[in-house]
C-alpha cells in the first residue's frame, strides 16, 4: 500500500499543519523535513527555531496566546540577563532555554543535529520521524536596502522592517540532505509530499535549497502539494505577505503556487478566497487553511491528503 | 596610609563577612579573592559557585531563606530539561542560569574569568574588587571511601554523605595567581588579610593551595586573620563540622585556628564559645560571629578589623 507521507515544513504556521498531519496518519506513515536555514548562535547556544515549533506544535507544548515558545513560560533568564548587561534582542523564555542548553551540549559531544532532535523528541513523547532539512549549517540571509543581513537579525532585531530584495542559503550548495528526509523521499510507496503553509521565501525556500532535496522531491513519482500561507491577501504569522509585495508580486495564495510553479502538481488555496486563474501543471483545491483548533488543523491535513490523492498519477 | 584590607572567602559563609566588609569599607579599600576550586562545567557552562554567591551577596540579589542562589527565583528550566531527560541534579535557577550563559559566553569569546568576574560586578553595580583566585583552572577532589570524587559529585550529587579523608586542588601547583590579588597582597598600605569564615578545606585551602597567592601572605607584614565558620561546634551552614570530625579533628574554631597556624597571627571564635588553649603565634579574639542580617554582617567586619588593627606590628 502506498501510505508515506513526507511534509516540508518551517516553524509556527506550518507546525500548525504537521500537528493535524500527525492526528491524521500513524506516527510511522509521515516525516517531517524542517527548515534549519534559521538556526543560529546566540548567547553561545545552539538555536532551532522551526525545529523548536515544530517539537513544541506536535508536543502539545506550544504557547496557544503568543503564537511562539511554549506554554506556562517564565521570562526570569531574560531579566537577569538584562540586569548583567547581556544581549537581550533575542526572547529566551526559561523553558525553551532548556531545549537550547541540551542540544547545544549534545551538539557539542559530537551528536548530529538529527540524533539530538530524535532524542528531544523521544524525551517528549512524539513518535513522528522530525528530521531537520540537514545536519549542515544552512544559513538564511535576506539582502535588503541596507545590504545583505542574517535571518534572525532581519527577523527579530530588525523585526522583518527592512524591504526584501532576495534571499541567500549559505551552505546549501554543498549541505547533504538528512539522510532519512531523502530516503523518505525516495520511498516507493510515497503517497504525498506536502509543503506546509510556511514562508515560502525563508522557511520553504530553504528546504529546497538544499540540492539533494530538491532533486529527490522532483525524481519522486509522488503528487507534491502545497498550503497556501496567505488568506484574503494576508499571512496569518509572519511576513509571508509583506515579502511578496516587497518583492512585487501578488499578495495572494496563487503568487505562492506560481512560486512553486516547477515543483507542485496541487495547491490548495483559502475556501474564502477566489479560484485563481490556471496554472499550467498545477491542480488548485479550496479548503478552509486558517487554523484556529485542533480539529481545524486536522480537517485541513485530511483536506490536504484527499486533494494530493485524486492527483496521484498525475506525474510522469 | 595602611588601609588596603584583602580577603579571601568561599560561597556562602564567607560572602556574608564579605558582603561586611563592603559596607564597613570605601570600596578601593578592599579587595577579594574568592575560591574557583568548586568551578565546573555543566551543561556546557561554565559555572563559578562561590564567584556567584560573592556576586549576589555583594548585590543584594542573595536568596535569603533558601541560602543560595538568587532571591525572587523561577525554576522552569529545570522542568523542562527534565521533560527533555537532561541532568537535574545540579538544581539552576532560571535567573542564575544567565550568569553562567552570560559567563560561558565572555570565556568562549577569550575574556579571562576575572575580565568576566569585572564585567559582571560592574553590571551588578558592585563596586569592590571581586578577584577569582587565578585565571587558570584548580579543580578541588575530595578523597572519600568511594576514592576520589570531583567536588560537585561530592557536595551536590553526593549531598558530602560519603566520609571524607583528604583533599586534592588539582591544577593549583601549576595555575597563576591572579594578577591583582597577587599586587594587592604585595602592597606596603596592607592593613590586614581576612580569612572569611568558609569551610578551610574545600573554600579557603584551594585559595592557598595557589602557590603565588600563599608565599605573598607569608610574605606580607600585614597581619592575617581567620573567622571561625564553627560556632558551638557546628558549622552554620556546609560539610565543615562534619569533616572536621570525619578527620578525627575537634569540631571546634580552635581546631580551624590549628588548620591555619602556620599563616594567622589572629584567629576569631565566636564570643558564646570557651576561649580555646594558647596556640603559638595566634592571637584569640571574640566576637558574635552568627551572622544573620546585614548589621551582624558588618560588626563582625568591624570586629575583625579592630582585631588585625591590634596585631599589626606582631608580623616580622
Amino acid at each position: 500500500m502506498s501510505d508515506h507521507v513526507v511534509a516540508l515544513c518551517g516553524g509556527v504556521g506550518g507546525a500548525k499543519l504537521a500537528h493535524g498531519l500527525t492526528l491524521a496518519l500513524p506516527p510511522d506513515a509521515l516525516s517531517l523535513i524542517v527548515n534549519t536555514g534559521d538556526d543560529f548562535r546566540h548567547l553561545g547556544l545552539h538555536i532551532s527555531p522551526d525545529l523548536d515549533s515544530v517539537m513544541y506544535a506536535l508536543a502539545g507544548l506550544a504557547d496557544p496566546v503568543r503564537g511562539w515558545g511554549r506554554r506556562e513560560e517564565t521570562w526570569t533568564f531574560m531579566q537577569a540577563l538584562k540586569g548583567l548587561g547581556g544581549d537581550t534582542w533575542f526572547q529566551l523564555g526559561d523553558g525553551d532555554l532548556a531545549t537550547h542548553v541540551e542540544r547545544t551540549r549534545r551538539l557539542a559531544q559530537g551528536d548530529s543535529l538529527s540524533a539530538v532532535t530524535a532524542e528531544l523528541c523521544r524525551a517528549l513523547g512524539i513518535a513522528v520521524r522530525v528530521l531537520p532539512m540537514s545536519d549542515d549549517a544552512v544559513r538564511t540571509r535576506v539582502l535588503s536596502g541596507d545590504g545583505w543581513l542574517d535571518f534572525q537579525e532581519y527577523f527579530v532585531h530588525r523585526q522583518c522592517q527592512p524591504a526584501v530584495r532576495d534571499f541567500a542559503f549559505a551552505g546549501a550548495d554543498t549541505a547533504r540532505a538528512q539522510p532519512e528526509a531523502l530516503a523518505a523521499l525516495h520511498r516507493d510507496d510515497l503517497r504525498a509530499i506536502v509543503i506546509c503553509p510556511s514562508n515560502p521565501f525563508v522557511s520553504v525556500d530553504p528546504i529546497l535549497a538544499v540540492a539533494g532535496l530538491r532533486a529527490a522531491i522532483r525524481a519522486s513519482g509522488a503528487p507534491v502539494i502545497a498550503v497556501t500561507p496567505i488568506i484574503g491577501g494576508k499571512a496569518i504569522k509572519g511576513p509571508a505577505a509583506k515579502m511578496l509585495a516587497e518583492l512585487g508580486l501578488e499578495v495572494s495564495g496563487a503568487a505562492v503556487a506560481r512560486h512553486y510553479a516547477d515543483l507542485i502538481q496541487g495547491f490548495v488555496i483559502d475556501a474564502l478566497d477566489p479560484l485563481p486563474e490556471p496554472l499550467r501543471g498545477v491542480t488548485f483545491f479550496r479548503a478552509a487553511t486558517l487554523m484556529r483548533t485542533t480539529e481545524d488543523r486536522v480537517r485541513l491535513a485530511y483536506a490536504t491528503l484527499q486533494a494530493a490523492d485524486t492527483l496521484r498519477g498525475t506525474r510522469a
